[in-house]
C-alpha cells in the first residue's frame, strides 16, 4: 500500500497547475487515503532541501480557480546540471541527482508526480531510469508536445491573446492604424496562429514559416486599397524574416533575466511604419498570457490529468505520463513522450484555414 | 464551375453560427470567387419564400465575435412536416419539400450548406436523397452528436455555466447555503457534467444517471458534518429521480412556448430545504447559456468548419457533413452522422473523474 | 492607544466585503500596529459566542479578488430581536443585546466595525447609543442608501446583469423572441434600471413605477411592426402592475428560505406570450448577481471604505458611518444615515434618459 | 425648429464613443424627429470635405457594446493649425477654420456635437466664439478633466489594467519575480493609481510624484525579507525618477508614429533586476487599454451624455459641455471646462489610501 506521494511543478507556470494539484490531492485522499506531499519550487526544492508540506483537502479548497502554482516553480532546478556559484562568482554546473534521490528517500516518498514541460519530463525520465517511481503530467503553454493532443494552459493563453486582439480591433479601426501584437511562441507558433484566426488577424507570422517582408506589406496595402484602412498583425516572438536580416533587439541584462525588449514585434512595427507610411502601434503581451484563472476547458483537462496521475501511481505505471488522446486520458511512456516537439505544419490544415479566409502568413 | 452557394441556419442558436457563416463567405469569395446567398430563418425561409440576400465581405465583417445568427433561425421549418394553420384554427402538418426544392432552383442555387442540429441535418439528408447538393455543418450546444468529437457553442455554454458557478460559490460560502443551478441538457448531461467539474460542484445530476434522493442528501450532509457548511448542486434540466416521483412543474402556455418553470431544479431545491432544513436557493440559467460572444475555442472550430464546408462544396462531396475527428476537420456521410446521439456513459472516464474528486452524481 | 478592533459583516453578501476587510486589516496593522479580530457570522457570532480569530496580513492576502466574506454572515442575528426556539418548536424573539455587549468586553474589544446594510447599521446605531464604540461601513447591493452616493457591490451586480442581457440579445434576435430577465430589487429598481439601460433593454419595469400591461405590450408590438422582431424586457423582482392584479407565485417553504419561484418575471413572460402570441423566455438571474470577483470600481471603493473606517476608529469618530460624497470618503452620523432609503425618482434624470432613447418603463 | 445636428469624434478613441453616438441619434430621432449627420474622422473630415452620412436608428443598432467609434477619428485635424504638406515635403500649419465653417453651412448644419478631449473641446470653444452652435461631450481615457467628475472610457481602461494585474499576480507569485506593468498616463496618474490599488500592486509610480529609486527598491526588498518573494510594480508612462536621470528610450520613427519602446517601464525593470538581483519581467499594456467593449459604467455614462447633449442642442445651450457633477449630468460653459487638467494630488485621499495599505508611491 502507498503511503506517500510527492508532487512538484517545474518550469514556467501555466493556468491549471493548481487544478492538477487539487485533483491529485482529492483523488489521493478521497479514493485511496494516501498522503500527498507538496515539494516547493520544483526540483530545486528537493536539491536544496526546502521543507515540503502535507497537502490535505483544506489546502486545496479554492485552487480550481487560481492561476499559478501554490508549490512555486523554478527554472534553474535541473538536478543533473545544477548551477553552483563558485567563490570567484562564476557558476559551474554539477550533477546533484544523488542528493535529490536521497532526499526523496529521507522523505519516505513512494512515488513522485512531476508536472512540467519537456525539460522537466526529460529529467523525470532520467530519474525513473535511476529507480525513482515517477509519473509525469505534461505542461506547456505553447501546446508543442507531440505526445498529447492538447496541454492545459494553452486554451487560457489563446483566450487572453484573443481578448487582446478584440480590444485592438476597435481602436485600430477608429484610427486607421496598423496594430502589431507580439505573442509567446519561441519555437512553436500555435498561440499566434490559433488566437490570430480566432481574433480576426490580417497577418500572422510564426517561427515555422520564415516570412517575406514584401508579403506582409502587400497584404496590408491591399486592404488599404480596398478601403479597409487598418490591419492587425500577430507575431510570435520566435518569428523571423526569410534570410534573417536585421532585427532591432536589446537584451538588458541576461544574468538577471530581464525580459528582452525591442524584439521581432517592434521590428515588424517599425518596418510597416517605414515602408507603408502608416501609423503603427506595437504591444508585447508578455507574461499576461501565462497568468490568470484557468479557462473552463483548462480546469477540466487539468482535473482529468490530476485524477489519472494518481490512478497511475496506484496502478504502478511509473515512467509514464498522462496524455490526452482521442478524448481519453491515457498513460504514455515518458521515453516516447519527451524530446518530440509538435510544430505547426506549414502545409497543415490550420495554416490552410488561415489562408482560406484571407489571412497572410507572410509567404 | 460553381456560381451560387446558399447557406442557412436551423434549430436553436449557438455561439459560433456567425463565425461559420463568415468563414464560408470569406472562403467562397477569396478562394473561389463564388456567390453566396443567405437564406433567412432556416428551412422556413425557403418554404415561405422569404427573400435571401447575397453575402459579401462587408456583410460578414465583425461577425467573428457576434453571438446568434444574422440569418435568423426557426424551430418550425421542417419542410416534410410543415405546420399549416387551418381556417378553424387547428394546425395540420403537410409535406412542403417540393416547394423548397423548387425555390432552390428558382434561386439558381448549386449547393446548399445547412448549419444545424440532428433535426436539421436529418432533413438535409432527406433533401440530398431527393437530389439537392447538400453539405451539413453540425451544431448542437449540448455536444451530443456522435459523428463529431465536439460541436461549436458547447465550450461557450460551459464557460458561461462555469462562471455562474464561480459566482454562486462565494455567496454560498458566505451564507452557508445550498445553491442549486439548473443547466441545459434535456437528454444529454454534458453541459452539467463538464461545467460542474470545472466549477467545483459537490453534486451533479444528469439525465443519464437517475438519481437517488438519499445520495444527494447524504453528500450535502456529509459536507456539513465536516464543517463545509455550503454545497453547490448542478442539475441538468432533464435529470430525474430513480422511479420518477413527484416533480413540481408548471407549464404556462405550451402553444406560445413560454419556458416552463418549477422544473427539476426547483424540485431538488425544495427537497434539500425540506429534508436538511437548510437555506437553499435555486437559479435556472436558461437561455443565457446559448448567447453571447463565442469563446476562442468555438470561434476557431466554427471557422474551420465554415472553411471546410465550402471546400467540400467545391470538391462535390455532397451528402456529407464536416466533422472534427482526431484534431482534423473531415467529411463524414450524413447518413452515418444523423440519428446517433452521444450520451454520457455512466461508467465512462468523465463520470469517474467526477467521483474520484468527491463529486456525487446521485447514485 | 487602541489595542483591539473587531470587525463583522451582516446581512446579504456583496462583492467587495472581503476587500473592505483586507483594507481595514492592512491599515490597522501597517499604519497603527493595532490588533484586529474577525467575528464570524455577523452579530449572531457575538450572541452565540462563536470564536473570533485574529486577522493578520497573511489572512488577508488574496482577499481583494474574492467575492463573499471570509467572516461569514447571517440574516438572523438581530441581537435586539433574537430568535429563540422554544421547547414546543415555536420561535419567540428576545433581546440579547446585553449578551453581545458583554461578549465585546470579554474579548477586550475597543471598537467594532460593522459592515452591513440598513438593518445592520440600525443595530449598530442602537449599540452605539448603549455605549459601544461603533463605526459603520455601508453595504447594499441595491444601492438604495441615501447617505452615500454609491455602495460597493452594486457595480459588480449591474455588470453581471448587463453581461446576461448581452447574451440574451443575440439569442433573442436570432429567434425573434421576447426575453424577460428578472433582476434583484425588491423596493429599489436601480439594478434593473441601470443594467437595463446599459444592456439595451426595450422595456424596464421597476417597483417605483407601477406598470400598465397595455404600455408593455404596446412597446413590444410597435417594435414588431417596425421589423424588430425581438424584445428584451427587464423586470425588477419588486415590480408590479398598476392596481396589483394576479401574479403567479409559489413560495415553496418560507421556513427554510427556498427562493420563491413563479414571481413577477414569469408573470410578465406569461402575459406577453398570451397577449402577443409571441415566443417568450424567462430567466431569473438570482444569486449570481451577488457573487463573484468584485469589479475594479467595487474593489477600489471597498478599499477606500476599509481604510477610512480604521482611520475613524483611530480618530474616535464613533457612531459614524463612512460615506462616499462628491468623490470623497467622509464620516456621516449613523443617526442620519439609517432609515433613509434612496429610491428611483420616476421623474428623475435616469428614468428620463431611459425614455429618451425609446425604452418603455411601462407607464 | 432644428433640422440638422452634426456629430464628430476627435482625438484618441475611448470605449463608449459609440454609445454616445447611439444615444444622441436615438434621442434626436425618437424625441425630436431631428436629422443627425455623422462626420467622418473628426474635424479633419470637415476640413478635407469627406462625405458625412445620415445616422438613423438602424445605423446605431448594436453600437452600445462596440468599442471605438464608427465615425473614425483623427489626431491631426486642428482646423486652426492644419498641417499642409509643401511641394518640397516639409509641412507647414495653416488656419483652415473658415473652410470648416463654410462646410458646416454647406451641409446646412444647425448644431455641431463634438465628442473629444481637451484639445478637441478647445477647438470647439474657438468655433463657438466664431458663431458655430457647438455642444461638447468630454472624452479622455485618462480621466484628467476638471470640469466633470469622471469621463467615460476610464472605467473600462482601469478594468483592463486591473485584469492584467490579476493575471500577473499569479505568475509573479509562482516564480518569485518582480513584475513591472507600464500603463497609460503621460501627465495624469489616475489609471496607474486606481488600477494599481484595485489590482493589488506593491509599488505605484505616477507622473505627479517623482520617485526615489531607493524607495522603490526598499519596498520590494522589505517584502522579500518578510517572505513575500514577488512584487508587482505599476508605472504610468509619464512617471520619472527624482532629478530625472537616465531613462532607456528609443523612438523609432516619430514621423509615422511608431510607439516608442524602451520607456520608463523597461527602465524600472532594468534597475530592479540590477540593484536587487531579482528576476524581473516588463509588460507594456499599450493600446489594449483603449479598446474593447465599454464597461457597464461607461455605457451608462456615455448614454447619459449623449441624451443630454441633444437636449442641450434643443434648449440652445451652445458653447457648453455636458458634465457629470454630483451624480447629475449638467451643462458647463466650455470656457470654464477647457484647459483645466485634473491631476492626482500627492497629498490627496487616493494616494493616502494607497499608502495606508502599504503601497509605496516611490517617495
Amino acid at each position: 500500500m502507498l503511503h506517500n506521494i510527492a508532487i512538484l511543478t517545474g518550469g514556467g507556470d501555466a493556468p491549471g497547475l493548481n487544478a492538477v494539484i487539487r485533483a491529485a490531492v482529492k483523488t489521493a485522499k478521497v479514493q485511496y487515503g494516501a498522503h500527498i506531499l507538496g515539494i516547493p519550487d520544483g526540483y530545486d526544492g528537493l536539491v536544496n532541501g526546502s521543507d515540503p508540506w502535507e497537502l490535505d483537502l483544506p489546502e486545496v479548497a479554492g485552487l480550481l480557480y487560481r492561476g499559478g502554482t501554490i508549490l512555486g516553480t523554478s527554472n534553474r532546478g535541473d538536478p543533473f546540471n545544477y548551477p553552483v556559484e563558485q567563490p570567484d562568482g562564476t557558476v559551474i554546473k554539477e550533477d546533484k541527482s544523488e542528493i535529490l534521490i536521497e532526499r526523496l528517500k529521507e522523505l519516505r516518498v513512494d512515488a513522485l508526480i512531476v508536472i512540467g514541460g519537456d525539460g522537466s519530463l526529460t529529467i523525470a525520465n532520467e530519474l525513473f531510469k535511476r529507480g525513482t517511481n515517477v509519473i509525469g503530467v505534461p505542461k506547456t503553454i505553447d501546446n508543442d508536445l507531440s505526445a498529447t493532443e492538447v496541454t492545459f494552459g494553452f486554451d487560457t493563453a489563446i483566450t487572453t491573446a484573443t481578448e487582446a486582439l478584440d480590444k485592438l480591433h476597435t481602436t485600430a479601426e477608429s484610427h486607421h492604424r496598423a496594430m502589431v501584437l507580439e505573442l509567446m511562441g519561441r519555437d512553436a507558433g500555435w498561440i499566434a496562429l490559433e488566437s490570430g484566426i480566432a481574433g480576426g488577424a490580417d497577418v500572422i507570422l510564426i517561427p515555422e514559416i520564415p516570412f517575406k517582408w514584401s508579403s506582409v506589406m502587400k497584404r496590408i496595402d491591399d486592404r488599404r486599397k480596398k478601403g479597409r484602412k487598418f490591419s492587425i498583425i500577430v507575431v510570435a516572438e520566435g518569428a523571423f524574416p526569410e534570410g534573417g536580416g536585421q532585427v532591432v533587439q536589446q537584451t538588458a541584462d541576461e544574468t538577471h533575466g530581464l525580459a528582452r525588449f525591442g524584439g521581432i514585434g517592434h521590428a515588424v512595427g517599425l518596418e510597416i511604419a517605414k515602408q507603408l507610411k502608416m501609423e503603427t502601434r506595437v504591444t508585447v503581451l508578455g507574461h499576461i498570457q501565462r497568468g490568470g484563472k484557468p479557462s473552463t476547458f483548462d480546469r477540466l483537462l487539468a482535473t482529468r490529468l490530476g485524477v489519472e496521475a494518481v490512478n497511475m501511481v496506484v496502478r504502478g505505471e511509473f515512467g509514464h505520463m498522462v496524455a490526452l488522446r482521442g478524448g481519453k486520458v491515457i498513460p504514455v511512456p515518458l521515453e516516447e513522450a519527451v524530446g518530440n516537439q509538435k510544430l505547426v505544419d506549414p502545409n497543415g490544415q490550420m495554416v490552410m484555414v488561415a489562408e482560406s479566409i484571407g489571412i497572410s502568413v507572410g509567404r
